[in-house]
C-alpha cells in the first residue's frame, strides 16, 4: 500500500472536495460510496446509527478505495477522536464546539505534543499508512484534519477565536442546528436567510484565518451552490437519503 | 400485532407486486426499503453478502413495516428455506430448479405434511404472526409462497412439470442466467430476444397452471415492461444499485 | 406505520406502566418481551452488557410491537441520550443525577431549543414515527421523556430543584444505590425502611411538581406494592432474572 | 482447564440428564443457562435463529461452566456436524434421519476413520479439551455423541437399523414432527396416544441396542414423565419459552 | 482500484506462493496477515471458526493489500464456492473431493457456462475488480482458481481423472487427513513416509496434467521443504498457531 | 465455578505478573492468549480497535481460563470502568491520569461507597464470581484493581498524591507517552534515559506507598528487564505484534 496522500494537500488543492455521509451501521456502505466519485467519506456517529466497531471496519475499506475516511464524533466525546485517528481515520468533525475550551479540548485529542496531548498508539494508522512509528509521530499532526462544528450563536460570536486555536484545522458548519439557534428555537430551516448570512460570514472568517471551511448539504443541488461559494469541503445528503432517492426514482419508473 | 395479510392474497389481488431486493449485510437496509413504496422485500442470500443472522433480523423489521419478507436461498440449500419460514419469512425463492427432483425437494422443505415434509418449529413465525401453534400448523402452507427459479434450458423444457409439483406456488425467472444458458454460455444479456421469448412462454405456462409468475428486473423501466406483461411480482434492481444511482444523481447535481 | 402514541399520554393515563428491563446484548430479547404484557421496554446500558448497536436495533423491534422503547445511559454520558432519541427511543433514564448541573446537562441533550440544546438529526425517529422533519421538530420535546435517577443523599436533598429543571420530565428511583447511600456504604438492601421512607418522599415531591415518578423493582411482587403507592412507571426484574426464574421453575418441575 | 468429563460417561451414569435448549442468537444466553442446574445445553440451529458464529461462541462459554455443549444441525447439513465438533461441541443432534443412508452419512461426519470420515482439524476442541493432537485423535470418537432424530414413520420402521449404524450413539425423538407424521399431516399434538406409544417403542429399542435415547419436552412437567420412563437425556422447553414464562409469572404478580 | 492481477498468472510465475491460513472469526486478522510477506490469504471455513459474513468482510480487506483472497469451504458445500466468488474471492479450496462426481459438482459451481453452471451475480467481484459485467462474464473463469482437496485413498486412486475435470484448476493436498486415510485410521501423522510418497506422486500427476499443486504445511520449516519439491502454493500454519508461537517466544524472553 | 482468586493476592504474591495485551476486535483472541502462560489479559479500548460488546464477551472467556481480565478504558471515560467491573473484569487501567481530580474521579467509579461512588449492578461479575449480591457488595472493592496511568510530566510531579488517593490501587506507566512528554514533544522513544529514570522513580514511589506498579513493554526482552526492576505487573507487546512476529518467523523459515 502506498503512503496516503495528505488530506491537507487534497483540501488545499483548489478543487472543492465532495464528501459522502454515512449513518447506516454497516461498513460495506461507506466502502461502496468510496468507490463512487466522492472525494472522501464521513461516518456519522453523532446522529447516525454507526457504532465504534463498524466505523473502524469502514476506515480500512474507505482507505482501500484511495479516499480519506473521516468521522463525526458524538458531542463532547473527544477521546473518540483519538481512537478514530489511531484506527486510521484522516479527519474528525466535532459537533457543538461552542467555547474556546471546547475547541482546545478537541485539538488536544487530535494532535500530538507539543500542539496537543494526543496519546501514542496509532496501530491502525501505521498499518494503513505504511509509515514507521517514528515517521508517523513526526508527520502525524499533518496527516489528519480537525473540523470544529460551528452551529450555534455562541460559536459564531467567537469564530475567530476558535479558528485561532492551534490544532484546529478548520470549521464545519451545521446549517440545521444553526437555523434552530438563530431562530431562537422556533424554526428548523437550513435554507433560511439568517443561515445563509451566517455561513457566508463563517466562510470568510475561515479563509481570513487560512483555515478550512466545510459544510453539510442536504442535496446535490445545494452542494453545487456551496461549492461555488468556495467551501473547501461539502458533504452531500446521507446514505439513507441516497438510498431512498434511488428507490423512489426506480419505483416511479416502474409505476409509469 | 395483527395477523399478517396472506401473501397469496396479495399476489392474487390483480395489482402486480413490486419487490425491493437486498444483498448488503445489514438489516437496517431492508427495513428502510420496506418503508418505501415497495410491496415486499427480498433478501438475497444466493448472490448477496447477507448471512443467516442478518436475514433473520431483517425479517422482523420488514414485517414491522407491514410488508412480507422474502428470501432467495443459495443453490440447493433447501434446509435454509425451512429455517427462514421458521423465522417468519413469507416467501422463498430457490435458484436453479432444473429437475423435477429439485422442485420436489424444495417443496418438501416449504410445506408441512401431507404436502411436504417441513419440520415443526416456527418460533419466529408464531411471534410475528400472532397465531397459536395449532392455527399456524393448519394455515402455514397457505401463509408463504415457494418460487422455483427457472433460469436454464433444462428448466424451460420441463416448466409444466415443475409448475405441477404440489407445494410449488410459482416460478421466478432469472433473466441473466437464462441469457447465459440460452446462448450456450456465449452471452450475458438479460434483454436478448431469446430471453424475451422464453419469459413470455414461462409467464403463459404459469398462468395456465394457475400459479404465480415472478421475475427480476435490473431497472424500474424494465420493471414497468414486465408489469405490463402480467407478472404477479417483479423485483427491481438491488440495494447496491439503488444506492449507487442515488449517489450518482446527487454527485451530478453537485458538479453541475 | 401509525404515528406513535405519546409516551407522555401513556404515563398520564392513570394506569401505571410496567416496564421490562433488558441487559443482555441481543435485540431479539427486548423484541420478545415487547410482545408480552409489558407496557414499555427499557434497555440498560449502564449496568447491562448492551452496546450501542444492539440498543439501536432493539428500538425498531420494540416499537414494532407498539410499545415505547427506553434506555438507561451510562453515568454522565448525556451525548448518548441524544443519540438514542435520534434512533427513535421514547425515553431516557440518566443515572446518578446528583446536582442541578447534572440535571441541566441531561435536559440539554434531551430537548431541542429553546428548552435544551439537542442537536438536529433524528433519522431513526423520523422513520419510526412517520413524521416529517418540521413536525418532528415542533413536537419532538413532547414525544419523549427524560427520567433523572435519584439514588443518592445529594439527589434527595435537592429533589425539588431537580424536578424544577425545564426538560426533566420525571425522576426514576434506584433503590439499591439509594440503600447503599443512605446506609453510608454499609448495606445494600433495597427493601430497607430508610429506602422506603425516601421513595415515599420522592414520589410525593414528584407528584407535587406535576412530574413523573418511576422506580425499579426486583420482583413482580415488589412491583405490585410500588404500583399501589402510585408510581407512574415500575420496571420489573431484568431479562436475566426472568430467564433464570423460568429455568428454575422448569427444572423444579422436571425433578419433581 | 481440566480435560472434560466424557459425555458418554455422563449419559451412562444412570442419572438422566436434563438439557437446556437455546434458539436465541446470543451466546450469553446458553452461557447463563449453563450456570443453572441443567446438565447440558443444546443450541438449536434447525428451528432456532442461531447462526454458526454465535453457536461457536456459545461452545466455549458453556464448557466454561463445566457442562457439555451440544447442537442441533439443520436437516441434512452433516458438514456442520464436523464443524461444531471442531469448535469443541460434545454432541450433535441431526434432525430427520429417515433412511439408513441418512444415518450413515451423519455418522461419517461425526467419527474419525475407520468408523467414519470426519476430517482432521479440531482447533477449538483441542483448546477446550487441553488434549494434544495425537491424544484427541485416539479419543475423539468417544468424546462426543451423535443423536439421530427419529420423527417420522419411515424412521420408526427402520429404527433397529438406524441404531445399528456404527457411529450413531443414540436417537433423539421429536414428538411434534412425530405427531404430524403419525397423523398423516392432520394433527400437531406431541402428547397424542400414538406419539406416546411410538416413543415407548423407540426407547425400548434404543435400550435393547445398548444406545442412548433422548427426547424433547415442552415443559418441566412433561420432562419429569420422560425421565421416569428412562430416557438418558431430556431437553426442556427453550430459552424463548423460559423467558416468556418468567415474564408472565412476574407480570401476574405485579398486576395481582 | 486497479484490476487485480490474475491469480493464475501469479501461480504460473515460477515463484511458489506462500499462503497465510486463517480460522479466527475476525476479518482484521487476514487483513493484517495480508500486509505481511504472504502471497495470498486463505480463510478456512471447513475447520476454522469463520462464518460467511466474516469471510466476505475479509475478502475486501485482503484484496486491499493487493493479495488474492481464497477460501476453504465446508465438505460438499459447493454453493458456498459460488457465493465466495461473487464476494470477490480469487480461489476456493474444496475438501474431500473423493469422486469424479464431487469434482464435477465443485467445478460446476466455480465456472460459468459452458464450462460449469455458475450462476450470474458477482456483485462484490465487480466492485473489487473494477470490471464491467460483460468483461467479468468473459474473463471470470480465468480470474479464480478451483483447488480440489486430495486427502483420501479414493482420491489418490482417481487423481488423474480429478485433474482432467474441466474447471478444476489444481489439487490441494491435506497431509493430516491423508495420513489418517493411508494408515487405515490408526495414525494421524502428516510427516509419515506414506504421506511423503503420496504427495510426491500427486505433485507429479498435477504437473503432468498442467494443473496446479498446492499443499498445507504446519510450519515454516516444512513449507520450505514443500516449496523445494515444486508445489505452486504452500500454506503455512494458521493464525492461531502463529499467534501462539509469537506469544510463546515473547513469554520465553520475558521469563529468561 | 469457583470464586475467583483475588487479583490483589496475585499481584502481592512476589511473583511478577506478565499480561497479554489485546487490541484486535474479537474475543477469541484474548481467550486464546489466556490459555498461554500469561498471568492476566488486558483488553485495550484506548488505542485498540475493541468495542464494548467484544470486551464484555472476552471477559467471560478469559475468566474461563482462570486468568483475571483487565481493560484499558479511553481517556476520561470513567463510566466505562464501572461497566467493565459489572461485566466481571478484575482490573481497569485509566490512561492520562494527570491531576488529583482525575484520580479521584477514576477511583469513584471503581469502588463502592464509602470509598467511591460505584453504582450497584454487577450482573456479569455475580455470574462469573459465583458470589451472592450481599457478599459481592462487601468484598467487591477488594476484588478488582484500579491502575492510574502515569505518562506525563504533570502526573510525575504529583505521583505521591495520586498514589495517596483512596481507591487507587496502583500506577501503570506508559513509556511511549512519557517519552513524548519528557522530550517536550520532540521524540517518541520509550527506551530513552529520561524515561528510564522516570520509571525507576515512579516504581520507587509506588513501592513506598505500598501500592502496585505496572508498566507496558514492547517486547519480551524489555519485559524481562522490567520484571527484574520489581514491577508487580508487566504487559508484553500486543496481539497484533505477537501475530506479526509469529508470521515473520514462519515466513523466514519458509523462505530459508
Ligand atoms: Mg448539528
Ligand atoms: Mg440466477
Ligand atoms: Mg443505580
Ligand atoms: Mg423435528
Ligand atoms: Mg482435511
Ligand atoms: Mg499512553
Amino acid at each position: 500500500m502506498l503512503p496516503r496522500a495528505s488530506i491537507h494537500d487534497r483540501l488545499r488543492s483548489g478543487s472543492p472536495a465532495l464528501a459522502a455521509w454515512c449513518g447506516l451501521p454497516e461498513a460495506a456502505i461507506p466502502a461502496l460510496l468510496a468507490r463512487e466519485a466522492f472525494d472522501m467519506v464521513v461516518i456519522d456517529t453523532q446522529h447516525g446509527a454507526v457504532d465504534f466497531a463498524t466505523a473502524v471496519r469502514a476506515t480500512a475499506l474507505i482507505e482501500a478505495a484511495g479516499k480519506p475516511a473521516m468521522v463525526r464524533i458524538p458531542v463532547g466525546d473527544f477521546a473518540a477522536a483519538s481512537r478514530y485517528l489511531d484506527a486510521g481515520m484522516s479527519g474528525v468533525i466535532a459537533p457543538m464546539i461552542n467555547t474556546i475550551e471546547d475547541a482546545r479540548r478537541f485539538a488536544s485529542f487530535m494532535k500530538f505534543p507539543p500542539v496537543g496531548e494526543r496519546s501514542w498508539g496509532p496501530h491502525g494508522a501505521l498499518a494503513l499508512s505504511g509509515l514507521q512509528p517514528g515517521d508517523y509521530f513526526q508527520k502525524g499532526n499533518g496527516l489528519s484534519v480537525s473540523f470544529a462544528m460551528v452551529e450555534t450563536r455562541e460559536a459564531l460570536d467567537i469564530i475567530d477565536d476558535i479558528l485561532a486555536v492551534p490544532g484546529i484545522d478548520g470549521i464545519f458548519i451545521g446549517p440545521s442546528d444553526l437555523s434552530i439557534a438563530l431562530s431562537g428555537g422556533t424554526d428548523m430551516n437550513p435554507a433560511s436567510a439568517m443561515v445563509e448570512e451566517a455561513l457566508d460570514h463563517a466562510l470568510a472568517r475561515a479563509r481570513a484565518a487560512g483555515k478550512f471551511a466545510a459544510i453539510y448539504s442536504a442535496t446535490g443541488e445545494r452542494a453545487a451552490d456551496l461549492v461555488r461559494k468556495g467551501f473547501h469541503m461539502v458533504s452531500i445528503a446521507s446514505d439513507t437519503a441516497l438510498l431512498r432517492a434511488g428507490a423512489q426514482m426506480a419505483l416511479k419508473a416502474a409505476r409509469a
